[in-house]
């Protein structure tokens, strides 16, 4: 990128390409970020929305999440839409001006993981902003194109951002196979436990019923279309009378919990609720020993599945904010734009928490 | 029935039915057992082979196992095979004289879970011992004859006997998806965890490691068919080294683990060292509360299932050992008659441990 | 039901129980008819609605359907609701008084099938009204309680006897994996294909295109919800031809297709119009013998699955019912009373087709 | 690579790789094959084995199979194993010297079908000697790291050549879910109907019977395992009294056959002789339009599957050869070596059929 000769970036748009670049514990920078070449089956995207996620900020405050350490600068962001500036000679389903949601995470293609059917476990995934890949909040970006997906024309490229959050959701659901007769229990009311929620619905749960500490948090469920809202203590002891509550609130068995929480008494709640022969999905990331009663739960053949990001995810979610099974406009709180001090405000934001859902970047 | 104030069982054979009664702790007694009517689509069974079951020393010991509590005397037993001697008026299938092998659980058929095809999990389950239902050490038993299953002719009645704990392995193979290409690791090498394994080799596992803390378990393990066996410590600090230990021998990744023990330490190491993607099924029935680092194994995509018994077992099982696919003798250790001294002497046996596997009366 | 004391029947209500008899070809008597004794698990129901299915026409105007004959006479119907009259001494759920749909089919939960879960396959099934079981159209019948499903407040008795062939959609849609992300294809526009369309809907199809070779019917289609109506000829020629339309229609890759005529022409366009990787559905039942392209699809790993009626439906179908997410009034087009002339009459009316969906009796 | 002009090829070895080269109906002609430069992820393997598959002698014979035809001159053959020569710079796994089994198609890894874990259907597959792609019938071949599997030391290149048919009856049995209580009927005792029916052995069939009009092929068919055969006409009428005799001879219900010949009555066979709630798969490929009884197969809820080559196979066909679950050497019935006139003499081998297997080159 040096003197003397124009930059790729330069030359293409007589501008050169602005990343938000992790530097070191809460220091963010606007920088330049040269883009890699365009290979035949890529894209350069120019980004018009990115949402923050609770990793973001974790890697802001503490540069780790669970095993990933950033150990050099590194460009932030994952939750991205944007419009198509340059496609690749093999590229045909996208032309310039397309108006596209990314999926993050590219996979090899060549492990097991990969061909089974699970790429989303590659151990060779290569996903924006997970150490030491770049991210996404930047001016453009370069990525497979078929990892960016068209948006349908009533979705906006904010709502298209949001796909990522909302994979997580929808992947849960998958895995935990929800349908129309599946009666669900969300623990948390946190963004995660929102989209959950969201999700669960739009695959036909008939009842959902979400749990959190924090009225505000139950009472922004309750309008997004929770059918019934527990508040519960953070006291372990309250167990068994707070399950009892909850199948009352359900007024039927609970087939599938999802804990997008991830502490010992929501666990634990999750395990004790659900009826025999259902699910556990253990969504959200607490502590990673967790002292649970699993063994009454596996006796009563309740399982605990896992999740790890999602796959396949984006076509659907796109659908489901097409036909309007689900809105996710009322998640995004606040909004800003891409210059240094927005930059650092929107993660003070998204840090505090506070009534703020998801923060967005308008590019 | 007849005239003359004859009981059925006096008319029946010029003898009383005998049966083992578990009168209180550490208390059992031979005992008239009063048979119920004969339904039309039941039998009476005389019984050969009965084995003792580690909740039959549960209960003998304590009283109670699981939820279960003893409040009456209560016939003990339930591993059992014997001969039909009546078959009632709509029963098709059966003779007297047929050789069968009896699955011990009465469903209701009537609940969501038993018509749903997960009859093991019926709440108004009626099973052989489990208070207050009485079991099956006895001369003779009446049954619904859809539960008793025709031994083929290969099969002795002392193997059908051990259909039973058989098909504890059997149903959780099934449950954890076992086939051809499932590498399988078996913490625990005690009866569960060698019918598990037995089960999981016929199942087709191509690998199976079985793990222990004692020598003379894997000794017998090692005899019965593991490709490779692992001495473990009871210190949880050691969960790392092991589970490398485990993977070396392995020599491939561990696609299923089975927790035969339901320690924190054995579940520990299952969900670790299962690769990504895999299962881990909680067999072993252990503390009710566990602490294990659930969280990163959720994170992988490694679910955990439990086991309740087990469903539609008993044709598997007896086609297992027609076939030779499952050698059941070698478990067989040690054997008794049916009389007072000799039925003491039995669970006394089972309660010690040591080098017996399954105790088994001759009756 | 002789003299000289009063029949159970007549002394129960000061009334004699009457039913609709199917007595030789297109000759169908009222008649008293003697209910069974309650057994502890029974209940008895007075019948307030019947639907008149395509299955009891024919067995009206030909004493057969597929491999069942009439050869005695036989009370006829199975689409039904009613209300508890009178409950056994073991029934717990049900009180008189409670409105109830009713499942038609007693299987023998002693069978392979039974005890796998696909009861609805049971060989010894005793059904409503396929010979030699005598039907519901009747003031009263004694059914199994666990076989009676209490109707939610807001779902009438009329909508409650709608949940048996709704039932025949729903079953289809379980086999077939209908969710949120199929597009489904239906053949035929007649009451099964606007059922299957019905319940393809509330399984979360996104779009559904249905096709018939009529206006009327394909209108009122249109009207039930379809995203697109197709209008084909009966010249198989056309095959091609109707595929290409029908894939412009959708807009998308067809997932799956439901058969709902069963003519070598639906099931050619079914096979040829479903994505790679799809399914088939085959629900309706035409000539025995098909010819169609059954290689290619094959090899497009195309899959063809058949149903035989459902089982476990009824709890679905009200849960449906009860949300709004189906709704079965408009498909009820003509209602009769319990007279002689008017069974006569709504026999004729369900026979001529026409404009009629669903003929319906209130008794 | 090297100075002075001369091509990749002679610079390599001091020789010029031939293949063998399909250059019109009956005419395959020994030339000169340049191979494609070795991109970071291939491998360039020395054949040693390649078996001849009866697509390789349709071509030959048609220039045509299914939907595909051959336009200009192409390398034939797909069924192979060798020894790497050379790695490309990011093959990790693999070194010089190494012996492989080659999968024959790569798959795009962009589309839908890939993604989701069919990538066998990928619609822009390159597979050996279908055309336009060239094969595998050669010196050299360069091919992706990821679709070469290394040998174990018990297995040899014939062997490994012989993954690629057994592939085909793997992938039937897992979609056909095959295990250790499927009892399996094969309609078919050529080469596919012998794969299939080992493969079903090794996933655990516990009987298995084979069908043929061909006494020699019954008797290879018995020699190979099966535990039943049964004789059949070509006469479509003798289908019932067929299905009697397989049933008597299965001595149980057949839960899952395969059609591995594709005609009429072989498919009228098998979905008349499954279960009711069984499987039938079809592998044979015969006539595009099948007049076959699919309605009452529907009716009892027998599904019929396809199948298209395979996926993720190679792995477990290494792991069934080195445990010797699967013994595929008596299926190699004819060797030659790889001259322009044993070429010739091999694929009419093949053509005649008469006791051909498989025939082998040994290059």
């Amino acid at each position: 990128m040096g003197k003397g000769g124009k930059s790729q970036e330069e030359a293409n748009n007589g501008e050169e390409n602005m990343a938000a670049w992790l530097m070191g514990i809460n220091n963010l920078k606007i920088q330049p970020f040269k883009l890699p070449p365009l290979g035949p089956h890529d894209v350069k995207v120019r980004m018009k929305a990115v949402g923050i996620c609770g990793s973001d900020v974790h890697y802001l405050k503490t540069l780790r999440c669970a095993d990933f350490v950033v150990k050099e600068p590194m460009v932030i962001g994952h939750e991205c839409a944007g419009i198509i500036e340059e496609v690749g000679s093999e590229v045909k389903n996208l032309v310039p001006g397309d108006r596209v949601a990314l999926e993050p995470g590219i996979s090899c293609w060549r492990c097991d993981l990969c061909k089974g059917g699970r790429y989303n476990l590659c151990p060779e995934m290569k996903f924006f902003a997970t150490p030491p890949v770049h991210g996404s909040l930047a001016n453009q970006v370069v990525h497979p194109a078929d990892l960016c997906f068209k948006l349908p024309d009533n979705v906006s490229l904010e709502e298209g951002a949001m796909c990522e959050p909302l994979s997580v959701g929808v992947h849960a659901c998958r895995r935990a196979e929800i349908g129309p007769e599946t009666n669900v229990l969300v623990m948390g009311a946190g963004p995660i436990g929102l989209v959950t929620m969201l999700a669960a619905r739009a695959f036909g749960a008939p009842r959902i019923v979400i749990v959190d500490v924090d009225d505000n948090r139950l009472s922004v469920a309750k309008d997004l279309g929770a059918d019934g809202v527990v508040k519960v203590s953070t006291n372990t002891q309250d167990v068994p009378e707070e399950v009892e509550r909850i199948c009352e609130v359900m007024g039927a068995a609970v087939d599938v919990s999802f804990d997008c929480a991830g502490f010992n008494k929501t666990m634990s709640t999750a395990l004790s609720a659900t009826r025999a022969g259902g699910k556990v999905c253990l969504v959200g990331m607490g502590h990673s020993e967790m002292t649970v009663p699993l063994t009454p739960a596996a006796a009563r053949e309740v399982d605990v599945v896992g999740i790890f990001r999602y796959k396949n995810t984006w076509p659907l979610c796109l659908e489901f904010l097409r036909s309007g099974k689900i809105d996710v406009k009322p998640l995004i709180t606040h909004r800003f734009g891409f210059s240094q001090k927005e930059v650092e405000e929107a993660f003070e934001t998204s840090a505090r928490g506070g009534n703020a859902i998801k923060v967005m970047f308008n590019l």
